[in-house]
Parts: C-alpha cells; structure tokens; sequence
C-alpha cells in the first residue's frame, strides 16, 4: 500500500509530496492548543498502522514550524532518521538545537520553490507533515496523495486538515483498511486530469 | 448494519436519533449554496449504499428548515414515504405544500422536547437529516450512531457536517464498507460512558 510508485514521479520537476497524518471523524489534526491527547489515548497495542514503512519510503520530510516546535517540545530523542526541511519564514539557525544541525535546516522558499530543489537534490518524495503544511502544499498541487487515519472521536474545533481550496479535487481511493481500535486507515490519490 | 437495534432504545424516554449522510473527504455536507453537484456527479451505478433500508428502519425523519426548503426545490415527487418532521421556528402552515399536508408537520420545539414527543407518539427511531439539525442533535447527546458514506473529493469550503462541541464525543466503529466508486461508508456508535 504505501510502496505504490505514482507515473508522474519520474515525470515531475520536483519532488512530490506525501502525507501521512491522524485525523478525528471531525477533520482535526490537534486541538488548537496543539496537543493530542484524543489520539494519544487510543488503544491500538499490537496494530500495524504502517507508519515505518511510509516515511522508509520518503526521501525526507517537510514540515512547518509549528509541527517541529511540537516535536521538539515532546522532548526525549529526535524521532526522524530521515533529513527535515522546516519551513518557516520566521525561524533562525538559532532555533535549530545543536544536535540536530545536518538533520533538520530550515527554509524560508516558496513551497513550489522548496519541492523543486528538493527534487534537484535527488528526493523523488517527501513526507509533507502539518495541518498548516499540509493546506498550502494541496492548494499548490504539490501533494500527490494522503494516507489519513481516521480516529473514532469528535473534538468539536482544532487545527483543521483540509482548507480552503481554488477548486474541487477529486480523489481516487485507493484502499482502506479498519483496525479492532476502531481507526480506519484509508488512501487517497490526487487525480490530475 | 443497518438494522442493529441499540441497548438502549427501550430505555430511552425519547426517539433515538440515527444519521445516514453523505459528506466531502473534507467534511461538507453542502457547498454554502447548498448545492451537491460534486456528490451527484459520482458514477455509482450498481452500487447498493443501503439508504432503503436504512430509512425503512426507522419510524420517521427529523430535518430542518434548510433541508426542507432543499428537497422541495427538487420539485418532482416527495421522496419520504415516512412521516416528516421539519423542525423550525419561522416556517408556518402555508409553507407546507397542500400535497404533502398529514404527510409533513413543522415542529418549534426544542430538539429535546420534540425527540420525547415523538417516542410518545410510538417512535423508537428517527433519521436525523441536514447538516445544521444534525449537529444541534449531536450537542445535544440526542444522536444514537451515524452511517456516513465519504465521497472522494475536496471541495473546500460549505456546510460542515460536525460543528463544535461541549466535550469530545468518543466513537465505536461499527464497520466499514469501500465502493468501486470511490465512496467509503462507515458506522459509527456514540459511546455512552
């Protein structure tokens, strides 16, 4: 499921976009104070949710600046064995912890810009991570499909996944997958016409 | 899956309110004009989604003014066989066609109250439909489980299906069924704790 290769990867003149990302049934990635605890407090021991495999597949990762202040924030180890570009128009080297210089640089490039150097660097795919993110990155068609899994909860407000759209996108299903936990896991590609 | 029969509908001294809706990838039930072209565009053909049986199961229809209003611009015939309650507190007699009078009655009682008067009447089951009412009956702890049938498309912006929340609103996955299509049904219970 997450091995699939897309015809245009070749084809493109920068690096495509992938999302991987925890939805409630309501369409929210975090409260608006950032936290999870309605994602962390789901019993899914023993489930396999894919989530190695996918970001195996990725050449590196995207994120936006909030996302990589709540990773940090987190504590503990550095969870990414993959390179992270952090965009951010804001953030400075400083911002960047000793140890993770060479692992995580920032960028303050225009999304298209940032995907088109990425791919001249060799990254066929990027993980793109973030509600904010992931809005701006499906409304410049950089995002080539998503991989969400739907947790059995309604939060009532949030950090939104989707966002405001020039147009309709349609998707193409590609499969989904339920778990004893109650999360369903499903993959959509975008449909370029 | 359609015909479960919860615990506590006996128990109850109210109608249970059961949704069976379509909504975007995103969350809409509607575009903001109401209109749902992107969902009747979808080819379905000899795909059975279960809304005859899910309707014959209940006892009668709750909806809004808006939902209301939305069917009779259908024109054509009436499409309920079940008894409708249209819940409003501006719509009077006359905006009742003569044609549909003993077949539609207009309700302004508060959701709660409507609900006990009709599990008076004999009701022990209504479909809750409208993106509005339903997210009023879903504050109201009035929604027993819902049967949502995802469309593969972004449309960015209209009348959402779920709205904010008191709490969070924990869910049991009852199951989940893909189409050809595209289109994803899934069943969901509210959990009583």
């Amino acid at each position: 499921m997450y091995g699939v290769q897309f015809m245009n990867d070749d084809a493109l003149d920068r690096t495509s976009g992938h999302v991987y990302i925890a939805v409630s049934l309501d369409g929210f990635v975090a409260r608006s104070d950032r936290t999870i605890d309605w994602l962390t407090k789901q019993e899914t021991e023993g489930e396999e949710h894919g989530y190695a495999a996918f970001v195996e597949s990725m050449d590196g990762i995207v994120m936006g600046r909030g996302s990589f202040e709540t990773v940090l924030g987190f504590g503990g180890n550095w969870p990414y064995q993959k390179p992270v570009v952090v965009m951010s128009g804001t953030l400075t080297a400083g911002d960047v912890p000793d140890e993770l210089i060479g692992r995580v640089r920032l960028s303050d490039l225009d999304p298209v810009e940032q995907m088109r150097a990425l791919r001249r660097e060799g990254w066929r795919r990027a993980y793109v991570d973030g509600g904010g993110l992931v809005q701006a990155f499906v409304r410049l068609g950089l995002i080539e499909d998503f991989v969400l899994t739907t947790i059995p909860i309604l939060i009532g407000d949030g950090i939104r996944l989707f966002g405001e759209l020039d147009g309709d996108l349609d998707l193409e299903l590609l499969g989904v997958t339920p778990y004893p936990s109650g999360l369903v896991q499903s993959h959509y590609r975008v449909r370029r016409e």
